[in-house]
């Protein structure tokens, strides 16, 4: 499959590109609002990559074009920017196309790092609110590690909880996760399941802080 | 030390009981508003630990009177009693007894299960809120399955998180909790990460209805 990540240059933009260039045959494309920095990003990857033996292409763009060349979209901007990325590149995406939201509100206080619910009830839910009709929406990878994810080294062993409505859009982003060695794809049901996956990452941030060895969290049910 | 399991005639007082009686030396004290029902419960949890050669004594009171024996008092009671529980063991407590909130809001709908979260902030904020002075609370067992305790063929596997403003009393429970063969204590930090932990009892139950062979699900941070 063609697979664009927009804020493909950002940390789990990068993880993700990395992990999927490297475990699959998946086309990875990177997106950015600004072209030259998605090509020189998408040139480090390469150079990562080939690094470890594996040539792959890699190529970069601005957001608009990378999603139009693309038939999975990944949101991998801050939450603040998902809804006017998603209506920026609207007209670029195709009828079966599915976007997919990892991107999770945190903020921060005295005490730790805690979960900032939008009023929409979760960002996934923000991005199904300004997702064209027949694009589907499908929320995943909200509780990785960015820098674990961009460390090829570094064993997984972990699980991404998936939340959408459409079962079909579901099971494609399902197979695009387990592609990922050491990365579990987990049903959790609707999009409106979604507040309590994306609570889960401050939750790590807040784990990794207070305990000695522990750092770069994932959580593995079972 | 002794332990209170207020509430210690439901499910996830029974898994907690079970396994400290079985697991340590601590004193377990099943409370509940029915005398005979506590002690009815606890002489069911002798008989369970019996059968396993393991002779235990297990007691059974009052919630007042279970509180006024012990040094902790876990309040393994439903979310909407713990404020009123705590008022009525408020004067049964002494300086330096720990109060420990496993509790956690949880509503229903067509989607599936979802965090209800308290206007307080949280379960374990409402508990510190009711607490006596001098008395510190802890929350802890929180995203424990209560089946899976319970039976004490289970192997655990998993991790409990902490959260705590008063250290002492946190390393006590922490001390608690690993004595539970295969339970895991993490600090989460102070009682505003509460919120946050509360919340991955839902997703738990969402997961184990959305994937088969999953069920009584646990979390393991790594």
């Amino acid at each position: 499959m063609r697979i664009a990540l927009l804020g493909g240059t950002g940390d789990i933009g990068e993880g993700l590109a990395l992990r999927w260039a490297y475990h699959t045959n998946h086309e990875v494309i990177i997106g950015s609002r600004e072209p030259e920095k998605a090509r020189a990003k998408a040139e480090e990857y390469e150079t990562e990559l080939d690094s470890r033996g594996v040539e792959r292409k890699v190529t970069g763009f601005k957001n608009e074009m990378a999603a139009d060349r693309a038939d999975i979209v990944v949101l991998a901007v801050p939450p603040y920017h998902v809804a006017d990325t998603v209506e920026t590149i609207a007209d670029k995406l195709d009828e079966g196309d599915v976007l997919v939201s990892p991107a999770v509100g945190i903020k921060r206080d005295d005490d730790g790092f805690h979960y900032h619910r939008p009023g929409a009830g979760s960002v996934t839910e923000i991005v199904a609110d300004a997702a064209p009709e027949g694009v589907s929406v499908v929320g995943a990878f909200h509780n990785l590690a960015a820098a674990r994810l961009a460390d090829l080294d570094a064993e997984l062993g972990i699980d991404t909880l998936l939340v959408a409505d459409d079962e079909d859009a579901k099971e494609t982003v399902r197979m695009l996760a387990e592609g990922i060695e050491g990365l579990r794809a987990l049903d959790a049901g609707g999009i409106a399941n979604a507040p309590e996956i994306e609570a889960v990452t401050p939750l790590l941030i807040n784990v990794a802080t207070n305990n000695e060895g522990l750092h770069d969290l994932g959580v593995r049910f079972q």
